[in-house]
């Protein structure tokens, strides 16, 4: 459905990064929510611009919450946050000239000439604010309910992050780690190698990875509504991202039945799972292990370096210096957006699953 | 929408390994479109198990049409294709053990032991079989208005195919090849080393690539119903899919922007990609180049190895070695389900785009 | 979605009169439902021809269960029902005429003339016996969590019937009624009002009622998914049915607001509805008391008598005279259609607000 | 989906009586449509209190579009316009006491006491003014492919307004009329009739009826989604419609099929249906004809008159006087917002037939 995404729990998303604002309605969460605004403000920090590895441009988000709060919780009716926009340079667009990995020109064929190209409109990565800031809401939902949603860098640069460890307590490090790494060293390391690249007028890529721990058992559907394709869904929405997988993912194909099946065992009285190759999720449902998964995001398109492109309004070849402030890397701003894409599927498939009230009260275990 | 996918086109699937039929419900295909029975029937052939590197089971695959063709022709109205079962082995299965990544734990969490366990039940890949003959009618539809959906082998057991070169061509060749690998060389190779998994009792997994070509510039939405949204929701709908990634996908991670940037340039006074590394798609719309994504396909769970694992019902581990007939490897078998529900995608974005009746009138180009 | 229908629990329509089979695929139902194969038979009686009233087509209407349904219970999975057909007589139709009031014009304008005309293909009311076969279903789920469905003609040739007094006994004697009346008296004036018009070569209309009792208060949503708009959704995708009305519907547009407004008081600590104008919802959201509706039902189309219309193959006026065997009246048959649409609005509101397992778990109250 | 309506074009609705903004998001509007913000505001006019017959309470309703329009024209993606509130007065309104006939209890019921009750708060008539701004972007959009759509009071009081003639012509009248009536003098009668009941601290309701020309033949679907249930689904949704009819409407239920069926003819080699009993819609589908219907309007649930109730706070019954500023009739403020979201569903329905791009393109005849 175009710019809303969910069955239950919805989040449509609106705006353009050089119009008045960006932003979201969130329809379906429970009444009776905690809306923490210092909470929303930490998780668009997150995504801000605010480093040496980011762009230059630098925004307040400002954001304003226009219903569906009332006395600081949720109402359970439809929650509108606009993000106004300010500190633009419509300037340094010229209409017709393809960015390259851009959606300029693909822009251009669905929208025959009246989108609002200045700053990528309405596929700049402005509109993820309002993603963030909703999401923020059903992050701090979710882990009163206890369930977690963690993501981190986990390559960039040819340096690998440690892997998750406990995913609760390592949530709690990457809301406050400017540079959302479970290593401070690889941290220094990848933060070098993002400013060497922005150096040279390039960008570098990276893989994140997400870890959600605390979600029930027997969450997700068979077929068209799994766990992973309800998650990858929602990923593949965010610009830059080009790859998902679960568990083992693209290294399972190279392994045999017999290493890469899961193992399961009791513990406690209770099922675990001890080799968890298929990130939590058996035929599209959960299996009470932590869902895991990676988003390969690709090097910022915008670069400095001179490129050949097109020039369609003209129908010409062209060739574009991008003079305008960008990330050399986007692998850090992507963390929060990615964590809010989760919480809102994981929220959806809850609520699908126990009623709209789980939020509020909660799910036996 | 749990079993239905599709917004204009949708597909609903039903049935279980062991019980009277699989099939779909096909929704929204235009008026007057020809359906080949014989093409269902070369599709269904293809994911039927018939050589070495598949399973024991044979099965006739006789498909019925129960409702919306009318002399030969789509009339517009649902279309429901049955594949009636037969040849089962319910002996087979004991309720309560799961098999490890299989779905039986988790569908045990979902629906509480009322699950029809027998052969995986409605988690088994033979309802890929309706899902196929849906598919097939989608696929020719596809072809008479110049889009072509094909899917190979890319990598199994570290051999690899050689890319896609004419995609309509490879299309024919892949149709007609018993082991969907452009290279017979390679094909060659592959089956040796499944063979050798069999003997082995073991399993392999490996990685399909599919590639769509003639789909026009401007389909698809940006944010959540993006290209990359839609056609990963659907094949990881598949069981055992653990990744997908597009274009340069996962190893786009590693490069710089200057080098994974996409190339546009005219030619014959047309806009073409000339580096397609974005996989066709920008910001979730289609430039008009080749759609090209990779699937990881984890080994086959079931291997007659020996292994650990729990039984729920008896709530205590058990260890299990599996006696029914399986696959070896499901990449090949796989090939033509990938290609039935990207079908489906690209059959649903078009007539979203272009209106319900685009499979009958074409696209101008 | 053209066919199917609901977000928790769907429905999927198939089939055409004159083909192989009509039928639906149920989704979402909570796993371990019973299914009481003769229940489903007493729907489908309900709504076969088999009075002096109906249409001289008699068909067996066999359905059979191919999916969802495990050892007498439903396994949480799709339920694909069909009714084979039988019995037809194609030869009674001619392609072109429209008969006036059906849908043989509209349905050439939009399937383009290959639509399946026969008796009415995907249009005629052949298709309602899969909705009735798994509404069944759904009904006897809601009664065994106290919720229960009825429908009766309220009006017919001039003749009302009593109103609702006890819903739960009053479902028990139109289940058994032949002719769907609570006041014996009235169905005989009925019948004979209909036999009259049969007499004529006419036919008649009529309104029938459709309580809900048991449905918990807080259900629904405001705007667009309000109860009445759903209800009033599926309602009117019943051929034949013209208007629906809630509460006090049409006639409360007479009044005034203090003769208008629903009294509610407290009784035995609980709030209830002493005077229900509105039906059961306020603010599109049940208030606890009965959900009340009525639809008007249009006499049928096919009379015997000549008419008017054009044969938009030669393109050119006609006059018809309908020879196949065709109801006099559809107020009989209709009601348990209404009961199988009523019961999968009712379900899957409740799933949507209680989760999907509500059906089996019941509500507390 | 709760707030959100419609598949190709939707409309996202949120705010409250009470808080910061009310409005709505479209989404799937074809790019480069004009949007004439003066229609906006006279359709806001219309909508907005002004007469003796209507509250006191006076707003500006000034709307501002966040996104979506650039240089004047949709751009295609989604277009957010907000309507702040002003003038509210909070202190009129006590939580606990059930207004009868309004939202308050079943509120209370759904969100568990988190609601914001003040005005209504999202259940508030208040919302409406972001429909019908979002609404005027449609109308205008179709009356520029030569679709229209016009409603006018046609009963309130025992008193009649005349029968559309010319629905172009008649929509220029109601568009510009204080009072949306075709005949002056029944105006005249029917403004004394409201200006009495609300002399006597009561109310009116009313029948609004929509007449739709210009709609091509061969649009909606078949059963679930027929143009009567998707039109119903949206006006249900309005505060205070109670009852939905087509044509003839419950009327036709006491015709025989002979009186009843339509008539159609070749005019000028043209189909035409010279008597539309069924409002244009066969089988679900578009003939061609004028879609027509009427709503039921309950009088105006707030009247000054004592009514006894619930205070459901403090678990007790309760008398009110209500004593905020009210409407003593919605029907000439209904209008409106009527026109409003039938003009979604129309687009809506046009999209999906003929693509995005159609209110741009036009429909071709």
């Amino acid at each position: 459905m175009k710019n809303t995404f969910g069955t239950s729990v919805t989040m449509t998303v609106f705006g353009e990064s050089h119009g008045e604002a960006v932003g979201v309605v969130l329809d379906g969460v429970a009444p009776g929510i905690d809306v923490d605004e210092n909470y929303i403000k930490a998780c668009l920090a997150r995504r801000a611009p605010s480093m040496t590895t980011d762009t230059a441009r630098r925004e307040n988000d400002e954001f304003r919450i226009l219903s569906g709060v009332f006395s600081g919780k949720t109402t359970g009716t439809p929650i509108c946050i606009i993000v106004p926009n300010e500190n633009q340079r419509s300037k340094d667009y010229e209409y017709g000239i393809a960015r390259p990995a851009h959606a300029d020109f693909s822009a251009n064929q669905k929208y025959h000439g009246f989108e609002d190209y200045r700053g990528g409109g309405h596929f700049s990565g402005r509109v993820t604010a309002g993603i963030v800031a909703g999401g923020a809401i059903l992050q701090k939902a979710l882990q009163d309910i206890g369930v977690t949603v963690a993501t981190h860098i986990s390559e960039c640069a040819e340096l690998r992050d440690k892997a998750f460890y406990d995913i609760k307590r390592d949530r709690l490090t990457l809301d406050c780690a400017k540079f959302p790494i479970l290593d401070e060293e690889v941290a220094n390391g990848m933060i070098k190698a993002i400013e060497q690249a922005k150096a040279d007028g390039d960008s570098v890529g990276g893989i994140v990875e997400t870890a959600i721990s605390g979600i029930p058992s027997g969450v997700g559907e068979p077929w068209f509504d799994s766990v992973e394709s309800v998650l990858s869904h929602a990923l593949f929405s965010i610009g830059g991202v080009k790859g998902v997988e679960f568990g083992d993912g693209f290294a399972i194909a190279k392994k045999r039945g017999s290493e890469a099946n899961d193992v399961l065992e009791y513990e406690d009285g209770k099922v675990v799972v001890s080799r968890n190759s298929n990130g939590g999720v058996n035929g599209g449902i959960t299996n009470g292990a932590d869902v895991i998964f990676r988003c390969a995001v690709k090097p910022t398109p915008s670069i400095s370096k001179t490129q050949n492109t097109v020039n369609f309004v003209k129908g010409e070849n062209a060739t574009l210096e991008i003079k305008g402030r960008h990330d050399p890397a986007i692998v850090r701003r992507i963390c929060p957006i990615i964590d809010a894409v989760s919480a809102l599927c994981v929220c959806d498939m809850l609520a699908q699953r126990y009623g709209t009230d789980v939020l509020k009260r909660g799910v036996e275990r």
